[in-house]
């Protein structure tokens, strides 16, 4: 290999975005996949296009002269009730029109905002002088940077948090214009502002690769949720959103990158792990991440129970990851699904309190507590 | 489904972190982890910790009482040569131990930077204030502000470029410190920066799930790298870095994600496909990869000698998509290793030129354009 070559993989990670704020700009084929992929997380989207060709007055009862807008709208934005007195107005103050989708949670499946014009720089700094940023705007910059490093105070700090975006999507036809967004996002948000710049490369921190999901693919049906069905009270700060309050559907998601190389290979490689894997497959991702899920859950209620936080409970969890370990190894990626959860958790019980932790388990452990048909 | 449930999925990508700088807490077993997954990835590792039993003065020749942290400095810090006359020698002021990589780059498969003491809050901010942000620091935020969002000059934007952590990673046994270190990244470098916190979820920005290569894995092999090997004038300042002196490694990678319900499984999951589409099996990902890298590249370069830029080359970047997308179809994941390129491109050139972008293509591409075995 060449010395001058660099030799660099990507680092694929799952990122939480729940709550978060994503700033999407452009309305075409590719902003299409990207929501695609966006309103699964139960992120913030505020979407910005100037792209739109009739007056868009009133959002609900919309028949936009652009084609592939009129699919966002319909799929993400207007209301499931589609009825008159549920229609979105816009809000926009001067000449822009923004449009909130009312009573918006991280749930609803739908896009938080459409702001219905052509980008501004000052979009990127939207959230810079908010409200929800007041606790840091009254001081200044270092006397903050000193409080902070000064204090151990959770509450405290927590309390300071405000809103930015977490991710920038460029997905228009401007090369120029997408630079400079790029540059002045890193300028004005700091350089560890995740932007992805489509088609152009060199403009982005991170690529989507070709992501898919086994189990159930858990799009958010829509048309099942009304206006009536979504908590009015809510006020879905970002601060209410812990993982504590978050069921995750039972899915696998997979990601395949080629790094660029190769998007079609990849998008091959995914059909034919689809194939193996999928719902038509004799694998059963769904029905074992449930039964998998209700394990954990249940062995980890053990153990809280009988921790008596002498030890930081270390010992329990260590054997608890063994114990599971085992299990799941036991039952493979083919009979997850078949597992005897209630006598699983019998038998933890047993090795954890009566056999004091013991680690030898019985022989034949999918025979024994599978549920296999006669 | 519950109201109250959240449904929510993660959105899984491939980040970029070439030349980037990472803030990685610990070096235990799970910091170990990390750095299987960093290193590959050429970004800049700077490595805290305050877990090493003995005096560090000379790293080169080491022989820590740290089982793990031996693991660390062998694999990832101490040069090739491992002569005395490569020794790397603290460079810290005051109390702090700094160890840097001589002559350090982005693909010597090395940890850039161990700073030997516990976690300070300052090691937040450690760039805020660097000469390389000098052109930010010496005016004010909102006049600084208002420069950025006036000017269209790529290149004086460019020049404004700073540097701080794009991803902290958090793995130490104490979870009231890493909730301080997670809330005061977020207060002091904006809510936007990429956390892990190692087995506590609700402070996870993103999850690693089970991620692996298929293809050679692209490990570099640190024996065969000398330091004489290294330009010692390379500078590595992130503005040299981009995707066009870039070379990826023709392999792909994949992450699974449960979204932290059954790590175990996801595991399983990952030997299971590594079974199917691996080294051992049938599928040649890497000889494919290389074939379709080959070809796209050719035929790219074909259509920049074709291209009138009448148009921006929009029409021919349109039809060569087609074009790849149809053959990479035709030869599907089990036979795009036996592409024959050079028949390809001239195939390419005959359709892009004699008939006027056709995609009238030839019966049976795989027997007309694959070398099969006789």
């Amino acid at each position: 290999m060449n010395n001058n070559t660099r030799v660099v993989l990507s680092l694929p990670v799952a990122t939480r975005l729940c709550g978060k704020k994503v700033l999407l700009v452009g309305s075409g084929e590719v902003a299409i996949s990207r929501l695609e992929k966006l309103i699964p997380t139960g992120c913030q989207i505020y979407l910005v296009t100037g792209d739109i060709e009739d007056d868009l007055d009133d959002i609900t009862c919309t028949s936009s002269g652009n084609k592939r807008f009129e699919t966002i709208l319909k799929k993400w934005f207007v209301p499931p009730s589609k009825l008159g007195n549920a229609k979105i107005t816009a809000t926009g103050t001067s000449n822009d029109d923004i449009y909130t989708y009312p009573n918006w949670h991280t749930n609803c499946g739908k896009i938080y905002q459409i702001i219905k014009r052509n980008f501004k720089f000052q979009d990127l700094t939207m959230f810079m002088n908010s409200t929800s940023n007041k606790n840091t705007s009254s001081i200044n910059k270092s006397e903050f940077s000193a409080l902070v490093e000064r204090t151990n105070d959770i509450n405290l700090l927590k309390s300071y948090l405000g809103d930015n975006w977490q991710v920038i999507l460029v997905c228009i036809d401007d090369i120029k214009l997408s630079e400079l967004i790029y540059y002045k996002a890193k300028l004005l948000l700091g350089p560890q502002i995740m932007i992805n710049v489509a088609d152009v490369p060199p403009l982005c921190d991170f690529y989507f690769g070709s992501n898919f999901t086994l189990g159930e693919v858990p799009t958010v049906d829509t048309d099942a949720i009304r206006i009536s069905d979504i908590d009015i009270n809510s006020n879905n700060s970002s601060d209410d959103i812990t993982l504590d309050n978050i069921s995750c559907v039972p899915c696998i998601q997979i990601l395949i990158s080629s790094n660029g190389l190769s998007p079609r290979f990849t998008s091959l490689l995914k059909n034919d792990i689809i194939s193996k894997y999928g719902s038509s497959s004799n694998i059963h991702i769904q029905e074992s991440c449930v039964k998998l899920g209700e394990l954990r859950r249940r062995i980890r209620d053990i153990n809280n129970t009988n921790s008596d936080n002498s030890n930081g409970g270390k010992e329990l969890i260590s054997y608890r990851m063994q114990w599971i370990k085992y299990v799941t190894d036991q039952f493979g990626v083919k009979y997850c699904h078949l597992m005897d959860v209630d006598n699983l958790v019998k038998l933890y019980k047993k090795m954890l309190i009566d056999d004091s932790m013991s680690l030898e388990f019985p022989a034949n452990m999918v025979q024994a507590f599978g549920n296999l048909s006669p």
